[in-house]
This record gives structure tokens, C-alpha cells and sequence, in this order.
């Protein structure tokens, strides 16, 4: 018999809430309840996004309205950061689930939360609301936590740059050899990431054929991969030097990755340490050849590849995601289906658009 | 009980292969047997397209080694001009149904063919390889002919433009109301039509940013629409001035057509007209503003809509079409969904990739 | 000896007046006195447009703080609707020639002026704050009206699609042949047309690989083009049917032009007659093949070509231009060579950057 | 008096060639002689390149008809890899000075040249046919050897990702703290560095949205860099990890380079020693902020920041030029004006193309 998840969808009219409504939509087992958002409340989504006709036609609730965590079995916040920790204690002493896509829940404590707070452009205060549900969520990256996950009341979907550099890299510091746990990262992305807000970076003019390296050494995503990668398995510890570049196209990350190993090693052993690693994670894909960022396009993989130098001391890893799929809505989509007990692919068996 | 039908891919490694390739595999009533191609035969076609990582390991083989036709319900012929006419008769004799990208059966009678394959770049010899079959083919537009493409043993899949431009028009042409039969039609066209051969004009230097009118008022797409146009409903025929304009993007034809009607009319009635006479067919959408080139990406549907000046008596009509699926492969999968009997939406719930 | 003008930028910070001074800055016989904007007053101008570190250290001032007319020969209002016809008394009459770049002084009487502000999406009033001054105010197709221009104490900088339409088509409207002077544009711009501010439509996400049609059919370049194609020679009067598309590119326009002539012609006798009718015009380039976008991206070329079918009957023109050059500040900039007696080329003689 | 340099351009019809037959057509001092090139010899270069009509008409000749070095001062070999080492003893005999862009000259011993042959992806001989002129000829990075060049009978000009690479880090090189002489870099590319050729990377279905890695770990440009770095001012040997990415731009190459001081620094005290160092050199500029890809495009400068991390042991620096000026012909613009005695902006004074 088939399972029908009920989910209340808030933060439903940005680039974040439009990509779980097209997910939810064509999966099997969910039911969208609400769609709930500040922005364009009381217009249907097919008119906020006319590619949505003929697919949905719910009218968006003003979150006033609206009774977050009320008819539902989930709740998804595409918010952005210090949203969804307002109605945390609610929903959990109710004992309603919910994913968040910010920086709220990737935390399992106040002072991380703090370090990424301090750094995010648009966080003033650094105070969490719910400190003590930190330790009860779980960091969403699918093919890390999964047990958690499956159990878990409150799921921190990851950031975008962080889902690309946290499994690009969790094989090496599961195996604590990554020397003094550095790591450089060059990360390009798509404008998409920055959302439909219009802005000055993201005007048309500005941004065709322009890259553009923007909070260099200092992106808050950084905190949360370092906090990541310091505390699996063998790692001591995790440094990151990251500089995002956007680009002018819409979707997808590359990060390229540069590490010395304490240990020399070569290609092969790598390649065959990821597809080990990797093994049984349908949306990991371990590539021999260096991954294109239309590699991935609108699907939920990831693609990795590893390369050696300097007689296999030094060592690079590049990933490639679709920033707004294994990016966001895509985990997302994967989290709620292990936090549901259903297939990780449920819904999520779309391959790359390409060309 | 769920039905299979096995399929036979010809062409399988250009875009159109690749299209449909996809399409099936995603499809839960098709199965596919048998990958030929003449360029990358031997290869896994997941290296010749390494998105398909994952997804699909299937080995290209040769169309000499392979028997064409055998071991299948249905060849879909993914392949240039005047190659499915060559294995028509054989095809047709043993039964075995088949649909075929090309030209080569888009026309009744050796007379039209000839119109078209005169004005085809590639085509030398105009002479029709099999015209005792052209009778006995239907042109795979689906919304105009469902009936005859669920019994016909041969279905030609129209050409990317011709889609755009028969379906924008054809309430109007159904009608009678188009003066002297004249259409003006400017296409505009994503470099995905011409395929995969590296070309100077395909060349990213020179298509980045740019816009490149081609084939002015002589493109092949024409006969086509005019012979379709002028055969529907009320018409007496059609004469068509088309200006193809190759764009630098990637997916997509956005035709902006030009017509003066016989009798003044307003643009909510024409609306409404166009609506009643698409009425029930599930991959035309009537918008109320212009369409975008965007809002059809990756999807199988067309979206229309109409304008009028000069008091009702100038009429514009604008269809976008992404070129690779309602415009291609998402037309002949419709086709042979309908061919076999399921569902014309089975294997194409895919909504637009936005943004 | 050298002439040096001495001009004044209003609107500096706009792309218009990034373009014009540009070309000032390149100039062997202008010197920019000041640069006058409401927004980013205060700053250097190298600061709002890093690019131009090196070139222009200049800072930009407040409207109210500067003397607009005051130590300079020529005005440049690189401004919006209805700015400059706020100073056209003061300036005329203080014997202070101008140039605008808005629709303020494109018209030659308050009635066509009037059509002309209704259809404008952010005019509001219609009526003229100088109505007395339209009369010795100069359209500034430089190629149509240099001798005047040359005496102008005002000239109106022409919209950018007025351009591109207006030369394309004078031949045929001097000639008196256009059918009911009726003529359907289909034109494609890029993004810079709507100039620097952030606003949806041209958000990168949005726009990027897209089509947008807009303004359909009531677009306000076509009052212009009208009223300037139905005076010019034998003209007995024009109706344009326009259509604008934006395009996923940053610059350039290219119009695609349908009409039927009143006597049948041949495509070399209309090739023939373009080239002479624009000899001695440095920057008209009259084609054998089709223009294309990038051809002119840069420059300040116009690129056309003509077309014809139906035996002869049936008119295709295509015109190319940069709309930030021949389509604004290359035509302001030859205008202004023209109103100081130098050659129309000083300044302008930049190549297309290609590829 | 006005000097006039008699120059010859071989291999003029690639963007090579092109880039530096626009430069000299605009310059007030070169007079080009003949344009030859094995591809479309016999043709108009204004019909090879329609955007050049009105601004060059000469033919271009084949190799066998032309007298190369003959009736000019100068030679220009815009030619790919081992063409003007055959050509190089007959013209140094002759005292015909000539400057090349590919990696022919640019290494003072054939050891070096072998190390870069043989990483050279179309490059099977590795011995050098004119080893005894290596010496003689000056690695033509204007910044660095200015005064050799101006005396120089041959100018190796140099690779377009070394220049930014190069000019990049030689301030921290001439001091001699890097640490191992260790550098780190990631590169962005647009397409044409790899030229008109159409190849399957290149097509623009394939490049349009997509980022693609590349010779990873192995491109022949890093030869040129490290034996460039190793023998500046302090350096004791450089070693530079290499990833280019090629992207779906046309455009311009952004280098960001990670590396590790042997003593903290400042991000100011690193500004300064930059600006110090570049002093009096007109197409570099510093920049406060990141540079970016279009701040450079169609200009001849090279922009330039630093950033610090780790209390100033680990140094960011990024360069953007365009690859086509200076990587590539700018650069052999103001080499020529340099060999010539001509100031080194001549002929190159054209700002970056924004927006």
C-alpha cells in the first residue's frame, strides 16, 4: 500500500520553494498541503512562475494565514536563515518533522552557529532562538547521515558550496590524511544560488560572460564545511581557504579541491577509495575524467573525480552538483525520503539535461 | 497488467537518439533492445554521453551488424534524411512498425516530397526510395492526428519549426480565415537543432552572444508547414515567408507569426478559440501574456499565444517549443504512446527547467 | 589647429552616459567638463564602474549642486524622459546647444509627441514642458539629417530600435514603393537596452538562454519610427507592427523587416539601390548575406542586407546594430561631430569586437 | 616626423591573426604589408571575416607565394607551434626582425623547450629546428623585459595563461617569498584561446552553460610559468598545480592563485608592493577588490588583487585579462611598439567593452 507524506511548504515562491514544489509534485508519495510565503501571498504559483501551468494551481497563503505545522506530516522551510528556528519549539513539541534549507539547523552547537552567524551578509544577530533543538538536528547530507536522518526530528539541509566540498572531500578525512587538515577550494557557481532577489551582481548586463570572485576568504559556508570535515571519521580537524566565483550561467557548482596528502599515493588507489566509499549511493557518480558542470544539470547527482601531482603528495578533487538539485531542493528531496522510510530516488530519477 | 514495448533505437548517438534514448528510459512501458549508430559504434553510450553515467551502459553496434527490425515491436530511425526510406519496404513487409525523425515520410505524394527535398541542404536525389508507402505514412503532429498515428504502420515526426508554426496556426487555417493563405514567420532557434557535428557556424566564439539569420526564405521547414497548413479544415492553402534566426543559447524555437484575417476579430475571442480547439490535449498551454523561450525548456509542451492590431484584422501568434522535445524526441514519444496505445502523457510528466 | 568642445555629461552614470563617455574619453577633440547624475553623486566615476580605473577619475555631481549649461559648448542629456525639456528653455535661451538622449525632442510637433508619451511606460504626462522648442529641435539620424543637425541648437537622439528600423527602411519608404506603407517588425535586443537598474526581467537567472517578447505590439520606438518613415521622401505614411524581443545577450538589435512593394523588384536591383542611396555614409555597410548580431557588437555600423520572394513582391530587410553604440551613444557621438563641423568618424573608429 | 613600421602578418586568419591586424589597422604607426595564411589564402580577409568589411579588403596569400620577411621591418608569425623556428635562421641572416606567438621562442635553452614539446598536446618533435637563436630571442612579457625586448631580433611572445600567471605572482617572486616556490592555480578560460578550429568542446551546445576542466595537472603553459618564475629577482625555482576550466564564455581568463609566504604579511603591505612594483606600467592595474572577468574585456590591461588568510601566511592573487589582447595580441601590440621605439600604448589605448 502506498504511503502518502503530507507537506506544508514554506518559503514556496523563491528558487529554494519552487524547486521542492516541482519535486513534490511528481512524486508518488507526497501531497503538498500549503504552499505559504511572504512574497507573493494570495497569487496562484502558476502566475508568480507561468512555466507552472497546467501543473499547479494553488494560490500561496500569507504565513499570517497560515498554520504552519498544522495538516501535515512535514513541514519544509525554503526560508532564509532565522525563520524557521522561530516556530522550532512549536513544531517540535508537537511533534511535527520539518527540513530547513538555512544555516539554522546544520549546528550542533551555539558557539559553530555563532561562527557561521558572524559571517553570513545578512545575520545581525548571532543568538540562536531554539538552542537546545541544536542537538537534536540532524545535518542533512544524505549519504553521510543517513541513519540520523531517517530518525531525526529536525533536518539542516546543507548549503549549496558545502554539499560539493563535504563529500568531495569525506573520503580523505574519513582516512585522516589530508596533512594538517588544509584544504583549498576554488568554487564556481551559477547565479542561480543567490535566488530571484534582483540585485546588481545578478543583472542580466552585468553578469553575462563576467565572472565575478565575490567574499573571498570569507563565505559563510566555509564554517560549515570545516565543521563537517573536522568530525568525521579519522579527520582532526578541518581549514578551508575558499573563494566562490560566480559565473554567467544559471545553475551548477564546480568546486575544485587542492589538498597535500601525509601519505604519497596515486590515482587508481584514489579512484578506488571513492567508488568504495561511494558504494550503494545512487546519486554519488565517481568519474574518470575531470566532471563538467553540465555533467549534472537539473538531476541530484554528484560527480567526483581525483587527480595527483607532485608524486601523489599532492592531491585534487573536483565536484560538480546542480546548485539548486544536490544543492538544495534535490537533498532536500532525498532527506524526506529517508526521513519517510522511502527509496532515496523517489521522485528524484531525472537525469541531466543535456544538451 | 502493464504492457513492454521493446523499441529499437537507429541513430542513437546524436541528439535525437539521445533525446528519446532518455525518454524510454524513463518511460515504464518501453523497453530499449538494441542502440545503432554508425559514429562511436562499439562504444558504451555512456561514454559517448557521460551524463548517462549511471543511467544507461548499453553498447553501441554498427547498422551492418545489427539486424534492424528484428527482435522489436517498434524502430524509432533517430536518423538523417533518406535513411529510414531505405528500410521501409522491408520494415513494412514484416510488419514491424516504425517512426522516423527525417523527412522521408512527412509527405503523401512524391510531388511534395520532391518540393522539400529540393530546397534540403543535404538531400541530392530527390527521387523517393519507397513511394508506394508515403500514402500509407501519417505526419506525427499528435494534437491534429492521434486517429491515423494509433493504427499506422509509419509515422513521420514533423520537423522542429514545422511543429511551432502548423500547431500556432492551425485553428486559424481550420478556420479559413487566414488571408490569401499568407504567413510571415520569424523563428528563432537554439543551436541544438543542427545536432552534434562540429561546424563553423556552431563554433561557441562565434554563436556566443550573436544572432544568425540562415536559409533566409528558404528553409525546408516551409514546404512542410504549408503542405499541412493548406490541407486543414476551411484552408486553401498556405504560403509561408520564414526567416530562421539561429540564436546563441542552447534549447528552444520561439516562432513570432504574422497574419491578416479575412474577417476582424478580438484577441479574447481568438484566445478562446484556441483554447476550445486545443481543449483536451494535455501539452498545449494558451497563455494569456507572450511566451518565453524558457518556459517550455526540457518539457514536451507548446506554449501559444495570440495578439491583435489594426482593429482585429492584423493577428500575431507566438509558439515556444523546446526544439529537442515537443520539437523532436518529446513529439515521437507522444507518437508512440499513442501508437501503442498508452497514455500520451506517459514517459513525459517533466515540467520546464526554470530557472 | 584643434578644435577641443567642451562638453557636460547629465545622466553619467547610467549606461548612457557610461557610453557616451567612453567615447568622449577616446576623442581627440572633446574634453568632458563635467559629469552630473543623481545616482552615485559624490563618487568617482571609477568607482561605480571599476573598469574604468585608469581612464576617468572624475567624480560625479549632484544635479543641484552643478551648473548645468554653465562652462561648456554642448549639454549631453544621457537622461530619461521629460529631464531635459526641463532646462531646454534656459539652455536655448542662453544659447547653449544640447543633445538628449530620451524621446523629449524626437517629435516635431506636441501631437505626435503626445502618441508618442502615451504608450511610454513611465510617462505619465504627456504634455511638452518646452512645446515652443520641438519645432527647431533635429531628429538625429545623422545619415538622414546631418545638414540640420549641423545647425541644431537641439537635436533628439533616436530611440535604439528607431534606429535600426529607420535606416532600414528609408530607401524603400524615399522610394514611395511600401504597400500601404505597411511594415511588421519582429525585433531582437539584448539587455543593456533597458539600461543598469535591477528589475526581473532582467535578472540574470531569469533571462539567461531565454526569449521574452514584450510590449507587444505597443512598443513607443514605433510612434518614432512612423512619423520619421512617413515623411522621408515619397512617403505617403507608415504603420509598423512591432514586436520586441529580449534576448539572453547583452548587446546589440536586430530588426527582421517584412513588407510587400507596389511594383516587383529583384534582390541585386535593391541591393543596388541601398548602396547608393547610403554612399558616402561611413557607417552603413549594406551586406550580400544576412547581418548578424556580433557583426557591429562594439561598433557603430549599421550591417543590412535585403531580401525579396513572392517574385519580387514580397520585401525582407534585416538591420544590425549595438544598441549601446549606432543605437545610442555612436549615433550621439556622430551627431555630435556633425553639430561641431568635424568628421563623422572622429572618435567612432572602432572595429567590432569579434569574436 | 611619424614613424612607420612596414609589418607582415603570417597566419592572419585565425583570431591570432585577426587580433593583431585589428591593433594594426588602428594604429598611427604600422602599415601592414601582406597578410598570408595557409587557411582561405586566395580569399578577401573581409570576406573570412564579414565584420571587417569598410576596414580591411587586402587578400591573403598562401605561404608558398608570399616571400616571407621580405619587403617589410617586421614579421608577425600568428601561427601555431613549430612554423617560425623554420623560418627563424633565414631571417635573423637577413637581419629581419620577427616576433611569434606560439611556444617556439619563449625558452632560452632546448632542455626547457623539450620539458614544454613535450606536454604540448600537438607538439610530436621535441628537438628545436633553430636551437642556436633560443638564446637570442626575449621572452616577451613587455612588464618584465622591456629593455631586451627593444632589441631584440626575436620576441617569443608569451602563452595566454602564463601572462596572467606570470605578471600575477612576480612581485612575490622577485622577493623570493614564496614558500617551495609553491603555486597553486586555478584557471578560467573562455573559448577562443583554443582558436576557430571547430572541435566537439568547442560546440556550442555542448560549451553553452557549462564549465569544463581540462589537461589537468598537465597544460604546457606551466612550463613557460615556472621557468619564467624560477629565474626572477630571489626566486630559487617555481612549481605551479595547474587546473585551466574552460567555460561557456568567449573571453578572457581569470587566474586565482593560492600560495603560502615564508614570512606574514598584510593585505595592505601586499597592495602596496604591487602597486610599487608595477609602477609606471600602463596596462597593469591593482585593484582593491577582486578583479573580474569583463573588467578586462577587449582592453589591454591586466587587473590584479591580493588577499590574505591565516595572519597573513597564505596569499590569494588573482588576475583577469582577456585572453585575446593581452594574452595574446595586445601583447604583441606593445611588444612591436617596444622593438619599435614607440610609446607602449600606442595603438592600444581601447577600454574594456562594459556592459
Amino acid at each position: 500500500m502506498a504511503t502518502t507524506v503530507r507537506a506544508q511548504l514554506v518559503g514556496a515562491t523563491g528558487y529554494g520553494g519552487l524547486g521542492i514544489l516541482e519535486l513534490l509534485l511528481g512524486h508518488p508519495n507526497f501531497e503538498v498541503t500549503a504552499l505559504i510565503a511572504r512574497d507573493d501571498a494570495g497569487r496562484r504559483i502558476d502566475e508568480v512562475y507561468p512555466h507552472l501551468r497546467g501543473r499547479c494551481a494553488m494560490v500561496v497563503q500569507a504565513p499570517d494565514d497560515a498554520a504552519i505545522g498544522t495538516d501535515c506530516d512535514v513541514v519544509i522551510f525554503a526560508t532564509p536563515d532565522r525563520v524557521s528556528q522561530q516556530y522550532a519549539a512549536d513544531l517540535t513539541a508537537r511533534g511535527v518533522r520539518f527540513i530547513d534549507y538555512s544555516g539554522d539547523f546544520r549546528f550542533a552547537n551555539t558557539a559553530d552557529y555563532a561562527r557561521y552567524a558572524e559571517r553570513h551578509p545578512s545575520i545581525s544577530d548571532t543568538a540562536h532562538a531554539a538552542p537546545g533543538l541544536l542537538g537534536s538536528a540532524v545535518y542533512g547530507v544524505s549519504e553521510l547521515n543517513a541513519g540520523a536522518i531517517a530518525e531525526a526530528p529536525i533536518v539542516g539541509n546543507p548549503g549549496c558550496f558545502a554539499v560539493g566540498i563535504v563529500l568531495g572531500l569525506a573520503p580523505l578525512y574519513a582516512d585522516g590524511i589530508v596533512q594538517d587538515g588544509m584544504l583549498i577550494v576554488d568554487g564556481l557557481t551559477g547565479a542561480s544560488g543567490a535566488g530571484k532577489k534582483p540585485a546588481p551582481v545578478q543583472h542580466f548586463s552585468h553578469l553575462n560572460d563576467n565572472v565575478v570572485p565575490y567574499r573571498v576568504l570569507n563565505h559563510q559556508h566555509v564554517v560549515e564545511a570545516e565543521f563537517t570535515l573536522g568530525r568525521i571519521g579519522e579527520s582532526t580537524g578541518a581549514t578551508v581557504d575558499f573563494i566562490p566565483h560566480l559565473l554567467g550561467t544559471t545553475r551548477g557548482i564546480l568546486n575544485t579541491m587542492h589538498l597535500t596528502v601525509t601519505k604519497a599515493t596515486t590515482r587508481p588507489a584514489l579512484l578506488e577509495r571513492y567508488r568504495a566509499f561511494f558504494a550503494g549511493h545512487p546519486f554519488v557518480r565517481v568519474l574518470d575524467e575531470p566532471p563538467t558542470l553540465k555533467g549534472t544539470l537539473g538531476s541530484n547527482y554528484i560527480d567526483l573525480s581525483v587527480f595527483t601531482a607532485e608524486g601523489g603528495r599532492r592531491v585534487v578533487v573536483m565536484s560538480s552538483i546542480d546548485n539548486l538539485m544536490k544543492g538544495q531542493s534535490g537533498s532536500a528531496m532525498q532527506n524526506l525520503n529517508i526521513m519517510f522510510g522511502l527509496p532515496q530516488t523517489a521522485g528524484l530519477d531525472r537525469g541531466p539535461l543535456y544538451p
